[in-house]
């Protein structure tokens, strides 16, 4: 059999742990897979005392992630440590430098310094395989990379961070508030102490910001995102959609057309029976609308230890076998320019919340504003206040939409003086 | 830019047709994917005459797909004819014999030779790829083989067959019978007019086989393979099916254990909510459980010119990238001797549908032959008979139940004269 390839691990927190079980359980038949054996043949973690299950006495230990990305004992860098700046970023130049191939599961570091790196691997004709900085156990990129190679895409979304699905899950089944799961959460382990890089939406835009990249030929572009977390979603807005036929789901949505590309992360009704509606709890699920394979979805674990580690080894096995691709499916300077789609109209339509003072004419106010901006109601739940006069909660929903003329309806209903609080808008994604 | 990979296609029939839209539509993005230009070279099929709207008389013709699969013209041959035996194993044969790469999306020649052809593939150092023998668009193959390298499968299941999930969710959503659906999807071009080979399970099984491989390393058997049509379904089991909380799908499902393999075809009930429910009308959809991805599932369009085209392109690009994978994972020598795990208890238990007569005692007779067999009931639907003394509907779901047990119990209720004809069961997954 041909000889060993070396690997070097920089992180051994959730996912190197798991990467170590994987390569202790399944060591063997991956050696057939992978045409060779898999050797670890250097470590940099925080920590030299920790237990984490393994013996690690005859492997090299670094303190510094960069002198071990660069050395000569290995022959791939894996780094797991996160974080879009150093020591990461650091490492990981280092070790495309030094003309070692790197897998790495840091989506941060991607999204903002992607395309560069991207152009570096190619340079020196190397990998840079990131199938788990995206959806964990879900082979989304190497789907996007490879197997639609035949295709253009105009399309890709998804729900793209366990900690969000999980708590609007939990939201919808045991009729809890926002609050009350995510403090839950915080003490299962599902949602870190600062909850918002997720449920603020920013992990979801990191991961959108790669997957676009794949489906369009773009230079990567966080920046251009708009973000828009969960924190705001009711469990009211749970149910009134549910009224009406839609789940809600944290949803990174990228469109492309001549015109340019549009990237968002936002809550999104999602219809019942429409592929993510069902995927629940921590699951993920990405969708990719292409002009060949036609629609195709994949769904699975999207973090975890065990899961991402299946993804770092797919990429390290890719590695041991030479089998090499560009890092966006195009060769880096092959990237273009990111182009910014104007905004038009919102094809899904909206969801709109409203609470009404109830009093003869405010119905019908509200109908007077949306025919006049021409916006079209698919339909309405009104739910009675408790005693005459009080507030009622008033729902709707509507048919593609304006972003424009929707704004500017929102602007004159909260004006009119018949509405209690400040008008909401979920958007509505229908596949 | 390196020297184009030229390509000799045998077979232009709707995949091959569909490989010369995309080659024509994508042609040059795919050549910055694969590193360098695809070039149709040679071609082969029936008609030489037949118009398929695009310009063949640069491309050499040949008569002969051996002569084409062999011909110093071509560095890949695609074998697009279909067909278990020859012309297309010996064109195939030829291919691999003559140290040419070999693209198929013939998905009965690989049920049948599919452990031969690998190790022959092996031999020459060469590619054998295959992702449109299995779930057209959706790659199914390119993930087992490549993205899962980390992982122990346990089972693999899947809606595999278009035709078959059409009848079944026109049945369903219109309310009409087998017949009538067969009939229109044959006058629309969905279903054959000689439908047995969908509706009788044969080409889930081939698909099914392939993956059983994949999944396990196993050597190829198809003829291991319980297999069982749709043509029994009734309108009567989907409504009961649905009011106990399933819907009706005809799937592929392959189980390892320590014991050995259990592959089968059949019509199952399958929870609703559960992954492949919601997969409806022509789309197919294939579940992998494994121990470190975890829970995956792919969905997508399961055949079609286009889709299937983009499946036979990502193949063709590999082989363009000097991307070379053995054909089942691992290397064709190290594929296990088949092993069929002995029949045991069905974990997912049964669904059976009972045509009893209305009188004193009936039911109680069928309790107490489950009861003696040791079956659990979960749920039971009894529909009054038109009059009294009638034929009533009597169904009813198991828990996990034993193979041979419920065999035993049919045996006896059908021997016991309170059912008016022979009771008839479906299989439950639940994942």
């Amino acid at each position: 059999m041909a000889k060993s390839l070396r690997v070097g691990i920089a992180g051994l927190g959730t996912v190197g742990t798991g990467l170590l079980d994987l390569l202790a359980k399944h060591g063997a038949v991956i050696a057939l897979r992978a045409g060779r054996p898999i050797e670890i043949t250097g470590i940099c973690a925080r920590s030299r005392t920790k237990n984490r299950g393994h013996d690690l006495s005859m492997i090299t230990w670094f303190d510094d992630p960069t002198a071990l990305a660069a050395s000569d004992g290995i022959d791939v860098f894996v780094e797991l440590m996160g974080g879009e700046g150093d020591p990461a970023k650091s490492a990981v130049t280092a070790a495309l430098m030094a003309g070692k191939p790197v897998v790495t599961a840091n989506k941060a570091l991607l999204a903002h310094h992607g395309t560069h790196l991207a152009r570096l691997a190619d340079e020196k004709a190397i990998a840079l395989n990131f199938e788990a900085a995206v959806a964990g156990g879900i082979p989304i990129v190497k789907t996007m990379r490879e197997a639609l190679a035949g295709n253009q895409a105009a399309k890709v979304f998804g729900i793209l961070n366990g900690t969000c699905n999980y708590i609007l899950t939990k939201m919808a089944e045991e009729g809890r508030s926002f609050a009350d799961v995510l403090k839950e959460a915080q003490q299962l382990g599902y949602a870190e102490a600062d909850p918002t890089f997720d449920i603020g939406g920013f992990d979801t835009a990191h991961k959108l910001a790669i997957l676009t990249s794949l489906a369009f030929g773009s230079e990567v572009n966080v920046a251009a995102i708009d973000i828009e977390g969960i924190e705001a979603v009711t469990l009211a807005d749970i149910r009134n959609a549910d009224a009406m036929g839609f789940k809600i789901k944290l949803l990174g949505v990228a469109v492309a057309s001549a015109d340019g590309i549009e990237q968002r992360v936002h809550p999104t009704l999602v219809p019942k029976g429409s592929p993510v509606a069902d995927t629940d709890g921590v699951f993920n699920a990405v969708v990719v609308h292409c002009d060949f394979a036609g629609d195709l979805m994949l769904e699975g674990r999207g973090a975890g230890s065990h899961p991402t580690a299946s993804a770092v080894l797919s990429d390290i096995v890719d590695i041991a076998r030479g089998n090499l691709r560009p890092s966006f499916g195009i060769p880096g300077k092959e990237l273009r320019k990111y182009k910014s789609a104007p905004k038009r109209a919102h094809e899904g339509g909206y969801y709109v919340a409203l609470e009404l003072y109830d009093r003869p004419g405010a119905v019908a106010a509200i109908a007077k504003v949306l025919a006049d901006e021409k916006i079209s109601i698919e339909s309405i739940v009104q739910r009675a206040p408790a005693k005459e006069g009080a507030i009622a909660s008033f729902m709707l929903v509507t048919h593609k939409t304006l972003d424009s003329s929707m704004r500017q309806a929102l602007a004159r209903i909260e004006s009119d003086g018949h509405v209690a609080s400040k008008p909401r808008t979920i958007r509505i994604e229908r596949m």
